[in-house]
């Protein structure tokens, strides 16, 4: 899509005509969102947001009270229809706008977030006969149960030298789809035989709104190993792993997989009657809350990545070409912006360092410094910290305090700090640890570079970019380029709702494509941050030392972390 | 010396004579102190304590007010001629102690801690045409400034293979007593020029007590190169730093050297006006506070490794041979007990880590806790530290936040902390820190054993054992033996007296050798701390992990400290 394609859509020419709308809907871990928003320049006219009545459920089932096993992480697919009721005539009544100038919705939702339905679509869990079972009900992403199926996954492909291990760093997550249907088979196989199918929460909301099941291209290929031109692993491959699961492709799942970007189809009348809209409006196919992002940060071409950045960070970034990236968490056709390959990376623990580090490790006279000016502590850690030029507290952390995901793969690495002096103070360890996750962004970044992946530029968004300046000026630093940030504070629910906008179409008033929805209601905030000449050369110094010690103590220089972590696991065990 | 030698010291019979005391001084870094001590039992009958009136000067001399350069440390020597002034008739009125039965006075300094005296023994600095100069007073042990002269001796000991730098670990220290008279002659020519001699504060305290200079071997030996069989360096050696130092022993110092344990004369008759004692009590020759401490400990036999434990740690242990160790600080002839060859090793930072983490790292909740239940911090984290099994915080460090000693001999290592994870608390840290000092020990007994000094069991010492009792066990534990505590709370100056003791000789009611005296005058306490085989089979895991970091980080595998450090040093300087 050029410019031509919108060529009419002066200021002028807008003013006069009649505004159209969008939605995003946006499901997260502990509630879902409605942001409406004006089509024509991204405009977020009015938001709701509805917390999950029965939450994150960890510990016992709602209503008969049966106790869960550790790990297990679960939700009510009812809280998802909750939250169309309540949040979309919200926004309408909140933006004063009629139902009729709604075009489109697009919806947005954690993942690998899955669960059993019946033929009808109806979930397991709410079947009184199934309703006592966990595993009928919706296994988010965070449920961790499934660890010993996607182990013996993973050996099992490794072992038969499964081409398409590489596309996912050479690691299938225990949070992913086929070691959580596997999980099921093992620990519930009355539930795996009830089940019709196994499907994302992502396509299922988009199945109640519509009535049809079209299953999206970004859960298919980051979560459940599909690829757009091989499909699934082969029925060997999972008859390999259990004799049970070697038609579960066909029996429980779909090969009919959708580009991000079509529309799914039309509001049903039911949920027209529930939500104020009206019957047939267009709603685009699902996607994730990180992936649906990207377009809204501006970026739908190579070259430009986007940071998520919030207690992990996770990185994306599109190509041409289908490379192999050591240490992603998965290359996928189609998986971000249809017509390019969507990469992934992450770190497993960013903001969630500074929170720990704030907890356990700030001095009580900071704390009562914090007081007294009315500033939380994390802002006057950030203060004391950005005193300092790079290489001046002497301290290089090895950013691994949750395991490493890019490029190592690796939960049982640790975190490690080296350089600490009686001079060490709480700033110097805080920069420290900022500075340690932007040489793993680093890493990632000269990774992909490395294999015919290009990043020039960055755009974050998220929490973090909001709060600590600090740390994105040491983002620039340390990567040596100018980062942008994206303007919305709810980029994953404006994402949506530049799908919506896409799926309606443009006689509807909406886009072409996503490219062109970009173009006209996404935008960044003015502020940059630029490398400085003279840090930039500073890290380049403690780069090398990252790089050095990344690579002893994460590729087999020397096991100590998962030594002590295997001392640790037996002490505990009393064993 | 045998139980035969003083069988006529039945309780029966002492309790009918009248007592005998010998009073021990012990001057430290801020302050000197008597202890009055029974020579019978060695039971302490008074202390009194003295802080010098001038401190330690490190900013501008008293008087003048001349500025001092960075790393300066000096103290005026007239302070020591006031803490016996002071300290001497107060411990004999406290005691209710007649000055005929004070049989000896014994002595201990800080070492090296030097001063430029003339012909008559009278300080430089006690002269007005010098007292405005800095090189004229008493330099200190921490006095720092002779760093490049220290630098430049080691390199030219090293090239021209001189044999005796293997008996210092291979480094002579910038506390010594060369590199602080070459700085002096660097400096201040003319100090150098008008100085009849250099001479130990040590030393010097004696020869105004007594009227002699009585060289002590443990000062010679331990700071200034000297060796009971070799002597000092040649004058060829001196020649090659500077040829202006070709007959510095000759010229400044003396080669007249005397073992600890002999008598360096009586008390003059000016002293015992000044200090009330009666002319011609007997002085021992001057001591060093932590070498003192050794047969004050009950240690006067090789196998039994003493640990002076506060900020650092001092460890000495005797042995029969001179052998080659590699990182200690010195092996004497004489240096400790005379007869044997007396062995110190060192940590830089004990105490100092736990002080640091409290002051840094401890979390304000804590703080609180403490406060509410009226401990303080370290108490607070010793109890919750002393809930685990070792191995269960997952966590190593290396004990290296102020350099190593031995057996490294690198003051620019610094500190390392591997294993963290989100679920790391500051208790956890605070335990890993005790252990890694732990670690060093261990990795010192471990150096002695294999190159044949003998480390059978611990006797401990110092501020630390009584403070801290889980340090003491995880000692016990890592180290795989016993460890006993000196029962004095003023273990130098106990020492002192036990010397002063030995110099008054048998016939006048002391003793004929230290170690007679170690049998009757110095105790340990009842406690043991005894190795538990389940936390010493887990702590063998951990060692053996930091053994391989210690060597990796230590011996030349990854230099990242030094890099790390010298960019540190870069950076604060703005180059």
């Amino acid at each position: 899509m050029t410019r031509q394609g919108v060529q009419g859509d002066t200021d002028e020419e807008i003013s006069m005509s009649k505004h159209k709308y969008a939605i995003g809907l946006d499901f997260g871990t502990e509630s879902g969102r409605a942001v409406l928003v004006d089509v024509t320049d991204g405009r977020e006219v009015a938001t709701a947001v509805h917390l999950y009545g029965d939450g994150v459920i960890d510990e016992g089932l709602p209503g008969s009270g049966v106790e869960l096993p550790h790990d297990f992480a679960l939700q009510n697919p009812a809280d998802y229809i909750e939250v169309l009721r309540v949040t979309i005539p919200a926004v309408l009544q909140e933006g004063g706008v009629e139902a009729e100038d709604v075009i489109g919705l697009g919806t947005d939702f954690t993942a690998c977030t899955m669960l059993p339905i019946d033929a009808t679509g109806t979930p397991l869990c709410q079947q009184p006969e199934w309703r006592g079972n966990p595993y009928a009900w919706v296994k988010i992403w965070k449920h961790h149960a499934a660890q010993p199926e996607a182990n013996r996954l993973n050996e099992i492909a490794e072992a038969r030298g499964e081409t398409w291990l590489q596309r996912y760093g050479g690691k299938i997550s225990s949070e992913w789809l086929f070691p959580k249907i596997w999980e099921t088979l093992n620990q519930a196989p009355e539930v795996y035989q009830a089940a019709d199918r196994f499907i994302e929460a992502a396509d299922w909301i988009v199945l109640q709104m519509t009535g049809q099941e079209r299953r999206n291209s970004c859960t298919a290929g980051y979560k459940a190993i599909w690829h757009k031109r091989d499909g699934y692993p082969g029925d060997g491959f999972f008859a390999a792993l259990d004799p049970r699961l070697e038609h579960v492709v066909d029996d429980k799942l779909s090969r009919q997989i959708y580009p991000l970007g079509d529309r799914a189809g039309g509001l049903t009348a039911a949920m027209a009657e529930l939500t104020g809209l009206q019957p047939g409006t267009a709603v685009s196919i699902g996607n994730v809350d990180a992936h649906v992002s990207v377009p809204a940060a501006t970026v739908v071409e190579p070259g430009r990545m986007v940071i998520i950045m919030g207690t992990s960070n996770c990185h994306m970034v599109l190509g041409t070409e289908e490379q192999t990236v050591p240490g992603m968490c998965g290359v996928v056709e189609d998986g971000i912006i249809a017509g390019f390959h969507g990469y992934e990376a992450g770190q497993s623990c960013v903001g969630d360092h500074f929170a720990w580090f704030v907890k356990n490790c700030a001095p009580a006279e900071y704390r009562d410094e914090a007081k007294e000016r009315g500033i939380d502590l994390h802002r006057l850690l950030e203060e004391k910290a950005g005193l300092q030029e790079p290489g001046e507290h002497g301290l290089l952390a090895l950013d691994w305090w949750n395991g490493n995901r890019s490029v190592l793969v690796d939960v049982d690495l640790t975190g490690m700090l080296l350089g600490a002096t009686l001079a060490t103070k709480a700033e110097d360890i805080y920069r420290a640890l900022i500075e340690a996750t932007a040489y793993g962004t680093r890493m990632i970044i000269d990774t992909f570079e490395a294999n015919g992946v290009a990043v020039d530029e960055i755009v974050a968004c998220g929490g973090l970019p909001e709060r600590n300046k600090l740390l994105m000026q040491i983002y620039a630093d340390v990567t040596g380029r100018e980062i942008r940030v994206s303007a919305s504070q709810q980029t994953p629910a404006l994402g949506s709702a530049m799908f919506g906008a896409v799926a309606a179409g443009r006689e509807a008033g909406g886009y072409g494509s996503i490219v062109e929805a970009a173009r006209h209601m996404a935008r960044l905030k003015d502020e940059v941050y630029r490398p400085v000449a003279r840090h930039k050369a500073g890290y380049d110094e403690v780069y090398a030392e990252y790089e050095r010690l990344h690579d002893y103590f994460g590729r087999g220089g020397n096991d100590a972390m998962k030594r002590l972590k295997a001392l640790r696991a037996r002490v505990q065990a009393g064993s």
